[in-house]
């Protein structure tokens, strides 16, 4: 009889925060692909383009005029998929169950430069772009229970628009995933007395095997039960709830682990790599909630190469998300890549 | 002061079927979109292709020759997620836990003609199909508690081959997302004495706005929660629990349902529209299970255009899927469309 090896049998692993499996089938990475392979944008983009609604000084859909602006800049989006003066509504038919919900959406432009991503910023610029984070979340805080910060990076991932930004939307609920993140932190709590992401964190720093980057506060993990081929998690190494609650010295560290993240995935292909990047926090609502850490997570959809990607379809959208490698393999993989931007290297 | 109006108002709706909110934001269907559009594929293909693994007569990758079949046949995929021989192993850490699976994965090829996509095919090759959904999970009963029926339609849906055709996969454990179904089914009938799907079949008919199509046994509705734009909803209008209980007539009129639904979409567009499609029934495990029904999902991508799509990332990643059209201006819009295939109109 054959014995059990995670890197060669299939098998489903826990996701401890969100409660759900993934199955994870190493050797169908090995299958031949034929199928759909994306465009790759080569363009190489201006300091400054005229007609972007986002670089400094530009006009923007709305009429309204972009500032001059050095670091970062911060508006409201003109198509907020939530609005903070919605009416009030409540529908408790247990089949069709409705409500309204109120909140904010802004844009974050994360540099004035037109032509740069956020791995080929300098770590002042990036840290530049976390207080920029934590500032938005503090200012909409008084109004609103759940804040979430993200990026889009990449056409592959939607992003409308070239230039480098990111988006904030706040609203009164807390929506689906983060619900889950928090019913299953406070059952840990609740049966440990410990924070899960903290214990987690440990755990995986002794471990090293998923672990890719890290410093002083932080490591950057590819987690146990990871469903995108190449996805991170970004967690403290002392416990803190909320973006808010980071001091300076932790938000300059937060900057430096992005970059380091941010710098292995454009070095896996050699290509401006495309992710979904955001951040989960404790509930505020004036409430402590030692359950909760502060995290990131980056969901990139690259699978083979710069123009091969996973298609989350089918079983997936059906049954339960599927990976093709092991997250110790991919892990490897970005552990393995060189720390300095390989663009840097060509010029 | 306004009122709430859901054709105008940010709001979440409840999935009464999984648990979980979407957002709805009608009014952003409004923005103007510079993003990424898909490429069409719009090459005429011939019936046969001597290059295709699954025309008939022709060698598959492993070798295997396809007979020369005139329906449908079935084979074992040559890269399955999912093997019957795999050992057994659980290991219950509470941040680390992991299960071997067991199972099977098979391709149906749904017609011997390479030019062909589901909806073009005549009611009786259709009916073959769902015949051939049947006897493949009466087959597979015996040694799974699941079994994962689906197509993957379209190369903008990860499908790697043209020629039409759809999966099965089988597998000991209840996966994920149909979990999810059972509680919820589970709970309501806990509270009602009636199979959630049954009342909301029901419920939808009478109401009539998400309605799409029908027949005397199944309606199609873009369902209430829908989280993708043109997401519909296949149901039984009668109690049914499993593919394997459907009698031969039941077959046939969803033979027909899958055709009608399957026309409006190509209609839509004008184009050959992608989707995942598959059904869910009751766990197989001997016992009964009166809170299911098996049902049908289509989860399409697109949403503006043949070329633009709705990307599900950043906030829907992070956060909670989100729509930008109303299920019922959705259901309208399908509603409206000829009932028969615009390329039979063409000539
Ligand atoms: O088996 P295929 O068609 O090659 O692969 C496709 O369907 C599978 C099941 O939905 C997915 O896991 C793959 O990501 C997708 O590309
Ligand atoms: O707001 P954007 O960048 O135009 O839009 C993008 O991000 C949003 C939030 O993740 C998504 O809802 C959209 O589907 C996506 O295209």
């Amino acid at each position: 009889t054959m014995n059990f090896d995670p890197k060669d049998h299939p098998h489903r692993r826990f996701n401890a925060l969100t409660g759900e499996w993934v199955l994870v089938s190493p050797h169908r990475a090995k299958r031949p692909w034929q199928g759909q392979s994306e465009t790759l944008d080569v363009t190489e983009r201006p300091s400054y383009d005229p007609d972007c609604y986002l670089c400094p000084g530009n006009k923007r859909i709305t009429g309204d005029e972009n500032p001059n602006y050095l670091n970062t800049f911060v508006f409201s989006n003109d198509f907020a998929a939530l609005q903070a003066n919605t009416p009030n509504m409540y529908s408790d038919d247990e089949l069709f169950r409705l409500e309204a919900e109120q909140g904010e959406a802004r844009v974050i432009c994360f540099s004035p430069d037109h032509s740069k991503t956020l791995p080929e910023l300098e770590l002042t610029q990036i840290t530049k772009i976390v207080e920029c984070w934590v500032e938005q979340t503090k200012e909409l805080s008084g109004r609103y229970a759940h804040i979430q910060v993200f990026e889009n990076k990449g056409s592959m991932m939607g992003c409308s628009m070239p230039h480098p930004h990111g988006q904030v939307w706040a609203q009164k609920n807390m929506p689906t995933l983060v619900a889950k993140e928090h019913e299953h932190q406070g059952t840990y709590f609740e049966n440990n007395n410990r924070a899960l992401l903290l214990d987690y964190a440990e755990r995986e720093l002794k471990d090293g095997q998923r672990l890719v980057v890290s410093n002083d506060d932080w490591i950057v993990v590819v987690p146990w039960w990871a469903a995108w081929p190449f996805e991170t998690l970004v967690l403290p190494r002392f416990s803190v709830q909320k973006m808010v609650d980071l001091n300076s010295s932790q938000r300059l560290s937060l900057a430096d682990v992005v970059r380091q993240i941010a710098i292995r995935y454009d070095n896996l292909f050699n290509m401006s790599f495309p992710y979904s990047m955001g951040w989960h926090g404790a509930p505020i609502d004036g409430e402590e909630h030692s359950a909760w850490q502060l995290h990131g997570h980056f969901f990139p959809p690259l699978l083979r190469s710069a123009t091969v990607r996973k298609f989350m379809v089918g079983y997936e959208m059906l049954a339960e998300s599927q990976r093709d490698l092991t997250p110790e393999q991919a892990a490897d993989k970005l552990r393995s890549l060189p720390a300095s931007h390989y663009k840097a290297a060509l010029g």
